[in-house]
């Protein structure tokens, strides 16, 4: 029985983690960087480490130090959280080898499934339905433009190693392949290490839908539904809902179908998210699977009402799901608004410091997830997210003018914030109809 | 239609009216004390009027003041949340005339019920248990021993206007019965201006359960099931929760089928709550029946979904229940603690002043309904309550565990409050094993 936790993330997910497993009567150990002796996360946790100077590759990137801090302190297991180390393989690895427990899958899913030509190869052998595109590695734009001709144009390069947004690139016309090619295999090398590229059919206005899994290690796979993250900027995901408004009940049993059916082509066992693309003729691709707990969970978590973080735990401690198919139920709309430390009047620039001034809003069918304080300094080294409010209600209309109510409540002051850029989004006429496709943001210019 | 809504009241209920009214798309006016200039109330409602100097009788209980600041602000409706006028007959009857809707029951409804003795007969005659007591108004001492000789001793002694714990005496036997008859008499004509009094067999060890009712204009009346409100000291409420431990299904519906009962005979319309008194032995009595919102109304809305604020607004407009009974589901389990400024180790005295920092949990499954911040200086006016902290979880182990971790996160500096008093309670053997009763505080001395 995991008894002891060591979270290997900071800032609002690390104090997700941290009180999931205080009600669950699990200890917690925190790590932080230099930079972050005053974060929530240090001062929540029952214990807190030290693993270092404030740049990530030094102190949450470095696997030495945290497994050290693992094992110094005692814990048993691993919470990797979103980002960081949650999708490196070599760390899952790290962490069998030395007998602790990584809350996730095993290292050699998160390998499989990381490489994306490998798992889209895994997709199409379990029937799940993919993008037309390249079918081995490529490393040259020369080699590139060949592949794209077959494909049919527009295509997207892709980094095999990549994630959240680096080193994408479209190329609308063969004139623009060479360009769109080498930009993204330089931004994979500097992002990944790594210049394997792959090229598929780009699909034009889709949805994002992606549905959230849950399996155990006794082979029971179940979903939970779907969540709409469709408004996307660069790639990053700025609001997400659940359930979606362009799902029928028939179309909601297909794509699920289709992500258990993934789930277990991949041996997937703990929480994964299969990301697809939906076009509008309701056609769906899928494009790769998240090993990890995603930002985007609570909305998942209010329309069912389980709680992830807690079966994440008991998954990894060997346990059987809690729940079966039969017993997800989805009540209601969740809608989640990421805040973040930025400028969108100035191309979305990340504004660190000190929140001198600080009120979030609270009541009924309102969550945040935070780890901000009234004179917290934002340090500039990590990702811009300050907080994720979430809302619920009966359906989505109501949901929408809840959280358009408790945006305009918001104030954070001392630094640069996207919540008037979030609260003229609730108020866009396409949002609210739901008239949207991740081209959405790109399309406000 | 309803287009503008006056919430005659302060606090985090004046709070979480405007935001119901702002996610209805009705617009809100303020009232305020001039103590209340920078009270968060003020400044989230669409419009603020002041209505006269600190002490309530001269602002929050002028009539005069808040039905003037109704017609100036062109508001069409009041909601008189709970405290001050929610339950003056008068200030509904005042509205009546004024043409403004009154957010609650009508006039005479509240009239009837606020009288205990008439309630009473009315519970009797619609076959709704009673406790044995007194028939007619009592108005000294020597007439009342006679009464409590027949009823039969313990007897409890209660003002005919009372709540909230004032004008009521316990007498466990005749020698005290004088004095305590007296010193409650004496506690009624200060704080009612009335010195009727009426005398019961006082029920021993009872837990409180009170049932939540909606009723509409059109005849329906629903339950939304009970309220485990045995947490109380000097008969106000400390800790609150949804469902009750104590009731099985079959008592559970008998209780309901009794408050709806009740509702149906005092003719009552909007959301009210009846409160009975339950024996160990499953027997039990109705108390009385509150005509407002109560308190510990999200316990009820977290357990069953249904948000009871826009409930009322919708039966006030004449609208039908939104909610059939076999519409209500409870689905997992609610605690609420309330958040007092006051000392408990100095016989919980009201702890005013500035809180000079702050912090309040959020996360799955956490609502907090407050009107502090930062900076706020709490006048020493009103009512201690500062904050309510309600959980949810599956059950009720994990509502308990999810409140201990919430409560442990709680940061209020610069005023005293019961933080970690609850804390305690929630670490009890008793409390924990859910062997409460209305005597559970002063039992811990």
């Amino acid at each position: 029985m995991i008894g002891k936790v060591l979270i290997a993330n900071r800032g609002e997910i690390a104090v997700r983690i941290i009180r999931a497993c205080r009600e669950m009567g699990i200890e917690t150990v925190a790590v932080y960087s230099e930079a972050d002796r005053d974060a929530l996360h240090t001062q929540l946790a029952d214990e807190a480490v030290c693993i270092g100077p404030a740049p990530s590759s030094e102190s949450y990137l470095n696997m030495q130090n945290i497994i050290s801090a693992t094992v110094i302190s005692g814990a048993d297991a691993i919470h990797p959280g979103f980002g960081f180390l949650s999708e490196n393989s070599r760390f899952a690895e790290l962490c069998e080898q030395c007998n602790i427990t990584f809350i996730g899958p095993k290292s050699q899913v998160i390998q499989s499934l990381g490489n994306k030509s490998e798992a889209r190869n895994t997709m199409i052998n379990a029937g799940v339905p993919v993008i037309p595109g390249s079918k081995d590695p490529i490393y040259n734009a020369e080699e590139g433009a060949k592949i794209a001709d077959e494909i049919g144009y527009p295509v997207i390069v892709k980094a095999a190693l990549g994630g959240g947004g680096k080193g994408m690139r479209v190329a609308q016309t063969p004139e623009e392949f060479v360009s769109s090619f080498n930009t993204a295999q330089k931004e994979a090398q500097m992002a990944f290490g790594d210049n394997t590229m792959y090229i598929e059919h780009f699909v034009q206005h889709p949805r994002h839908i992606e549905f959230q899994i849950l399996a155990d290690e006794h082979g029971n796979v179940i979903h939970l539904g779907e969540r709409d993250c469709s408004i996307q900027r660069n790639h990053q995901k700025m609001i997400e809902e659940s359930p979606s408004i362009a799902l029928t009940p028939e179309l909601r049993e297909k794509m699920g179908d289709a992500a258990v059916k993934a789930a277990k082509a991949a041996h997937y066992t703990n929480a994964g998210t299969i990301e697809f693309l939906l076009e509008k003729n309701n056609n769906f691709y899928f494009m790769e699977m998240n090993t990890r707990i995603q930002v985007e969970h609570p909305v998942t978590e209010w329309v069912t009402g389980i709680d992830l973080i807690k079966e994440q735990i008991r998954i990894a401690d060997g346990r059987p799901l809690s729940y079966k198919q039969e017993d997800v139920h989805i009540t209601g709309h969740a809608i989640e608004c990421r805040i973040n430390a930025e400028n969108p009047a100035k191309n979305f620039r990340p504004s660190p410091g000190t929140i001198t001034d600080m009120y979030l809003p609270g009541g009924k069918g309102v969550r945040i997830d935070a780890a901000i304080y009234s004179g917290y300094t934002v340090p500039p080294y990590y990702d811009s997210m300050l907080a994720k409010l979430i809302v619920h209600a009966k359906n989505r209309n109501e949901a929408i003018r809840k959280m358009r109510s408790a945006l305009g409540e918001v104030i954070i002051e001392g630094i640069d914030t996207n919540v008037d850029y979030q609260y003229e989004i609730l108020n866009h006429p396409d949002f609210i109809s739901g008239n949207i496709d991740i081209e959405f943001i790109e399309n406000l210019g």
